[in-house]
C-alpha cells in the first residue's frame, strides 16, 4: 500500500492506494469519529462493491443511499435523496459520509457532507480511474444547475481517500482510457519525467497491472496535491489542472454531454493545447507529437469532432468559468512539464489553432 | 456609527451599526471586490428599502432577486431562485451577494453565496432586530428540510454586516419584541451588567430610540461575537447561545411553526430555563423573577401554552440537535450572566420544571 499526504493545514488528509484496500476495515475505522456511517453509492457500483464495503464497516450504525447512475442525475433532486436518507435514519452531526463510486457520486456525497447539519465528516472511496486521480483530490464538490455544470458546490476536504486499484478490473476499457487522459495531463503540466515512465508502462496500465496502476495513481495524486496545496481555492496556479479542458468542454457541450466521455474530450482538447503551444514557439513539433502519441496509445481520440467549426469552439469557450473580466484565458505549455494560464496570446494563433488539420497531424505520426 | 470587529482570523469582518447607514455607499464599496453585485431580498422588504440600497450600489452591475416572504419558503426551491438569478445575469466568481432583509433572507442568501461557484463574497444588511442581534453574526446559513429545520447549510462568514437601526421603524411591534428576547438572552448568559442597562432602557428601546437601539445591538453583537470567536463551529461553548431554545423549539413545533414567533417561544422557554436553574439551586427566586419581569416588559409571553403537557415537551425535545449520544443537554444558568450546557441534572428537576405553574408565577410578579 502507498500512502500519500495532502497538506492543507488542519484540513490535511491521507490518500491510501493499493489492491484490495476495500477489505481493510482498520483503514476506515481510524478516520471515523462517531458511531454512525452513511454510504452513498449508485446503482451500477452497488452490486459490485457495496457488500464488501458494508462488511468492512460492520459495527457501525449504517445507512445506505443508492443513487441513479450518471451525470444527468448530478442535480438537487438527487442530492435530496442523500439528505432524506440521512435524516430518515436520524444521523447526527457526528456521522461520517462515505462516497463509493466515480466522480459524480464523490461530488454529490461530498457536497451533501459539506451541507448536512452544516458539515459532517466524509471519506472518499473512488472506484473509477478518473475519480481516483482527479476528483477525489482537492476538495471540489458540487452539483450541476440547468444553466451550468458544477455551478453549485463547496470546497470541502475529505478525512481520507481510500483507492482500491482492484476496483478498476470492473471498469469498462473506454472509461479506463478516459482516466488515463488526466494521468497524462499531470506529466504534461508539471512532471516531465512522468511522461517517459508512462511511455514505458502504457501497456501495463491498460492491461490492469496493479503495481503500475498504483504508481501512476500515486504520481498523479501527488502532482495534484502539490498544486492544490499551493492554491486550494483556485485563485491562480490551480487552473493549470485544466489543460485541454477549455477546448474539451467546448467539445462536450457541442456534441451533447455524454456523447464523448469527459476524458475523451480532454484528450482532443489537450492535442489542441499542444498545437497552440507549438504555434507560439514554446514547444517543438516533436514534443507536440510525443504528447499526441501518448494520448493515442492510451486509447484516446486525438482529433476534435470533424463537424466543429472555429465559431463553434469560440461560442462555447466564451462562457467558460476561466473567463475573467471578459478575457479568455487558456492553459498552455511553456515547456513539456511546465504549464501556464494565460490570456496573453495573439488572436491569430488561437484562430490558426482552431482551424488546424488534426486529422492530417494524427495520420503523419 | 458604532463599528464592532468579529475576530475569526482570516475570516474576520466588521459590523457597522447606526441610523441611516443604508445611505452610505462607501460602507458597501469598501467590501465589494468585483464589478457585479446581486441583491437578495423579499417581497415585504423590497418596497421599503430596495430602492435606497440600489441607489447606494449604483455603479456596480446589479442583479436583484426578490423572494417570497416567510419561513415556509426557506427551502431548496426558493434557494434555486437565487442561483437562477445569478446565472441568468451571468454573475461570475467575483460577484458579491448582498442580503437585505430578516433572518430567512440572510440564511438563504448566505447559503447561496457559500455554494454559488463554490463560494462568493457576501454582505449582510439585516432589517429586523432578531437578525441584527442574532443571525447576522456567526456565519450560520442554511435552509430547512421537510424533516428538520436548518438541516442543510454551511458555516460561511460575511465580508461585512451593515445594520441600519432606522430600518426598525417599519418593523411590526410584535417582531421588535421578539428580537428583544434574544437581546435579553445575552445579558442572562454572559453579561450581567447589561441586564441593569436593559431595565433602565427598555421603554426607550420599545419607543425606537435610535441611540438606545444602537447600544443594545452593539452589546448583543459583541456578546455573540465573543462566544462565536471562541467556538466558530459549535463544538462547545457556542451552544450557550441557545438559552431557552430547546424548550422554545418544543413550543414552536407543538403550536405549529409561525403561530408563536421564534422570539416569543424563546421568551417562554427562557422562563422555563430560569425556573429550572432556580430548582437546581443555582439562582434565587428573586433572580428568576428579575429575568421574567424583563421579558414581560419587552412585550413577550412568559407563560408556555396552557395546553402543552410535560409529555408534549419531552417528545419534541428528544429530536433536538443538541441531543448527543441520546442524552438531552440543556442550557441553564449557573448564575445570572453565566450559562452552561449540561446533561447533568436529576430527571425529577426536569419533570418538576415542565409541570411548574407558570401562570401563577407570572401573576405574583
Amino acid at each position: 500500500m502507498h500512502t500519500l499526504h495532502v497538506n492543507l493545514g488542519d484540513r490535511s488528509y491521507p490518500i491510501y492506494i493499493g489492491a484490495g484496500l476495500l477489505d481493510q476495515p482498520e483503514l476506515f475505522a481510524r478516520h471515523i469519529g462517531g458511531r454512525q456511517v452513511a454510504i452513498v453509492t449508485n446503482e451500477t457500483v452497488a452490486p459490485l462493491y457495496l457488500s464488501r464495503l458494508t462488511e468492512a464497516l460492520q459495527g457501525f450504525e449504517l445507512a445506505t443511499v443508492v443513487l441513479p447512475d450518471g451525470e444527468a442525475f448530478k442535480n438537487w433532486e438527487t442530492l435530496q435523496l442523500i439528505f432524506d436518507g440521512l435524516l430518515g435514519a436520524r444521523h447526527e452531526r457526528g456521522t461520517t459520509v462515505v462516497a463509493l463510486g466515480g466522480g459524480v457520486v464523490g461530488d454529490m456525497a461530498g457536497f451533501a457532507a459539506a451541507c448536512y447539519q452544516r458539515g459532517v465528516d466524509f471519506i472518499q472511496v473512488p472506484t473509477t480511474l478518473l475519480s481516483q486521480v482527479d476528483s477525489s483530490v482537492g476538495g471540489k464538490t458540487g452539483i450541476n444547475h440547468p444553466l451550468g455544470k458544477n455551478m453549485v458546490g463547496a470546497f470541502y476536504q475529505p478525512k481520507a481517500v481510500v483507492i482500491d486499484t482492484a476496483s478498476l478490473a470492473t471498469l469498462p476499457p473506454r472509461e479506463l482510457s478516459a482516466g488515463l487522459a488526466e494521468v497524462i495531463k499531470y506529466g504534461l503540466i508539471c512532471d516531465e519525467p512522468f511522461l517517459a515512465w508512462l511511455e514505458e508502462h502504457m501497456d501495463a496500465l491498460r492491461g490492469l497491472d496493479q503495481q503500475a496502476l498504483s504508481e501512476a495513481i500515486e504520481r498523479s495524486c501527488a502532482a495534484k496535491a502539490r498544486v492544490v496545496g499551493v492554491d486550494e481555492r483556485e485563485s491562480g496556479l490551480r487552473a493549470i489542472l485544466n489543460l485541454g479542458h477549455t477546448f474539451g468542454h467546448a467539445i462536450e457541450a457541442h456534441q451533447g454531454y455524454g456523447v464523448w466521455l469527459h476524458g475523451e474530450a480532454v484528450a482532443a482538447g489537450t492535442v489542441m493545447a499542444l498545437e497552440m503551444s507549438r504555434r507560439l514557439g514554446w514547444i517543438s513539433a516533436e514534443e507536440r507529437d510525443r504528447g499526441v502519441r501518448l494520448l493515442r496509445r492510451a486509447g484516446l481520440p486525438v482529433v476534435p469532432p470533424q463537424d466543429m467549426t472555429a465559431e463553434d469552439f469560440l461560442g462555447h469557450m466564451a462562457v467558460d468559468k476561466k473567463v475573467q473580466g471578459g478575457r479568455l484565458r487558456l492553459v498552455l505549455l511553456r515547456r513539456m512539464g511546465d504549464a501556464v494560464v494565460t490570456a496573453d496570446f495573439p488572436r491569430e494563433i488561437l484562430d490558426a489553432t482552431l482551424a488546424a488539420d488534426y486529422q492530417g497531424l494524427a495520420e503523419q505520426l
